[in-house]
């Protein structure tokens, strides 16, 4: 259940909400029911239900748990089948027995984000007050406010420090807001292909995105829910534009080059002549089926938000005055949506904060999607870090 | 009038073609009547119109004429005010009285390319064997039709030489497929931003394009001239991810940065925030006001065709063999849409046929569109070029 207040008074003018996909595998459960959760938009949100799910075992002493943070298209199936899709978790090659988020040494969780459609509270639950989808007036998120989702989950948990965060994209966003706001419950940090605000560049294809979405007549402003068609193909195109910016264009001449689908000579025609045409509609094709479209407006535009100098008088080092947190950042160097300077400039931060921080930038063709796909330098720079923290903790 | 026949022998199945717009200002001829022209389809084409501007005099021998072809969404207007738009010419900066591509020396000729809507035949022009517009039944065009087009122009122009080809990013395929097809009727080639052939990553944004218009219910399969709506929906999604791609992203951050548009603070919404949001959303609106969704399609299919080695068994270097023609190639820092590589590939081509060449990166932050923009360097570099090879020449 979730509620929606405006009210600065937690027990005023309450919405209730009921998730739309009841059963979601793994755990469901309702946070904020005594005290809702303040969002950054002045909104007040709870009751409502976050998803996430586990993998290996809480330690006697609570201090070998490791959040991973999702990206923006991710959910908390980090390391099992996702069971709309089938296709094996996200993250199955970094987080398992023996992997270098290694679940004999830790507890890891994985929650689904605030606004999301796999099972956390998002535009697509139900409104109790009103019976029907929230739709747009599900309050805006943002970063911070997913962060805040996720403590609770980690006060219910009853976990006072978590042993590391990590994500990478949008999750390493989340991992630097972590860092900065509760300094005391992190004890490693490690922002992989990350940024400390989102670009103009990258809000621009968010924009294009969500104009896609936006203009498909299907979206019905967001009220769609309960109609016979999805906003399927905006959502699509969506998908389709920002597929291009997670590869880099040497991975993309490498894996499709000028190659044709199936075919000896091109059509004359607008078919899929390319293999990256072929491509990139299956990508689009197949994220309707998992995806819920005003999920990625709202998802997008937590990410566009995001600007950790702004909430600390435009100097990204006061995000992190002080810090306590064992920082590691990872980035990749064919990485042109959170290109490496992008880390940097956190480093730099962190250097003029005297922080703890590790900085490594992984040769790889593969792009931003590197932290998703098998880069055996990553994964070794990873597990050393985690192991060397874990060892150096007595975990 | 423009004719389109599927059969190899001109006298047979032509498809008479009427242009849609009637009384485009400037030249409007009509090609192909005696001898239709045999697109790289197999299907033919003629008689069909071409709508040209020229700028200068032609002088008494006919040695001065400068072709400068346009790009994806640009026209014949390079140097005077657009009818459309009012807005100067795309090349105003560059072709005029005293200007690089100087007007009191050389008398230049643009040409609306085949599959555009300013006037040259393409798919909003009428067929008139069923008396509507020909939409997806007009055939598919290729940069060699579109050159091959303005070769019969130049004929008509009773001009047998070329002193220059110039043009930018689709232009300068153009000019390519100019020096390598029609060597003897070309003093010098100047492509700049180009490539001999079209990326995977950009056909990839090609394609997303035009998944944006054809997803577009408005576009009724290209059907839709005759109804009350035009796909502009889609087009402007199309027009609003291309103009990513021809800016760079430090460009992006120091025009807009994260600056608020209008308003001290974000809406928690999904409004035009960003200052770069508003920028885009005026791009894709103003640009349905003057571009032809379906031409969108085509041209873009054009550029996705081209691939200049593929024509001669995959050696660039076969395009041009024992050329005569002086090339200069110019590239820009910042773009990575047609980047530095791409030119840098068909020096080595040019080099390996011990062909006259001249290569420059002029180091810019504005990405592709630096052609379009005032860029000291890029014009000083072009007027050194031209009035040299016209010194040259005795022009």
């Amino acid at each position: 259940m979730t509620t929606v207040s405006n009210s600065n008074n937690a027990h005023e003018g309450s919405i209730p909400v009921e998730p739309a996909v009841i059963g979601m595998p793994g755990h469901n459960i309702v946070l904020g029911e005594q005290v809702p959760l303040s969002l950054v938009s002045g909104q007040k949100l709870g009751p409502f239900t976050v998803s996430y799910q586990t993998y290996g075992k809480l330690n006697a002493d609570r201090s070998n748990a490791i959040l991973v943070c999702h990206a923006l298209t991710g959910d908390q199936f980090a390391a099992e089948e996702h069971p709309i899709t089938g296709n094996a978790g996200w993250w199955n090659m970094v987080v398992g027995s023996g992997l270098p988020i290694d679940t004999d040494r830790y507890y890891v969780i994985c929650i689904n984000v605030l606004g999301g459609c796999m099972g956390t509270a998002g535009p697509r639950d139900i409104n109790p007050k009103t019976g029907r989808p929230f739709g747009l007036s599900f309050p805006l998120i943002t970063i911070t406010d997913i962060v805040a989702a996720q403590k609770l989950v980690i006060d219910y948990l009853g976990i006072e420090k978590l042993f590391c965060v990590t994500g990478g994209s949008m999750g390493a966003m989340q991992v630097l807001e972590w860092a900065s706001k509760y300094p005391d419950c992190v004890l490693c940090a490690i922002p992989i292909a990350g940024a400390a605000r989102h670009s103009a560049q990258n809000i621009a294809f968010h924009e294009v995105g969500r104009q896609a979405i936006m203009s498909d007549p299907d979206w019905r402003n967001g009220s769609y829910y309960e109609s016979q068609e999805l906003p399927n193909r905006g959502l699509s195109v969506a998908r389709m534009a920002a597929h291009i910016t997670y590869m880099s264009d040497s991975a993309l001449h490498r894996k499709f080059g000028r190659e044709l689908q199936d075919r000896a000579n091109v059509s004359y025609g607008f078919e899929a002549d390319f293999q990256i045409e072929s491509y990139l509609r299956h990508q689009g094709n197949s994220f309707v089926e998992r995806f819920d479209a005003n999920s990625y407006l709202y998802i997008t535009r937590a990410m566009d938000y995001f600007d950790l100098a702004a909430e600390h008088d435009n100097v990204l080092a006061n995000a992190f005055l002080n810090t306590d947190v064992k920082f590691c950042l990872i980035s990749f160097t064919s990485d042109w949506l959170f290109p490496t300077s992008e880390s940097r400039q956190i480093v730099h931060a962190l250097n003029a904060v005297a922080a703890s921080v590790s900085f490594v930038e992984i040769n790889t063709d593969s792009g931003h999607d590197a932290f998703l796909l098998k880069e055996p330098e990553f994964f070794s720079i990873l597990s050393g870090f985690i192991s060397a923290a874990a060892d150096q903790s007595n975990i």
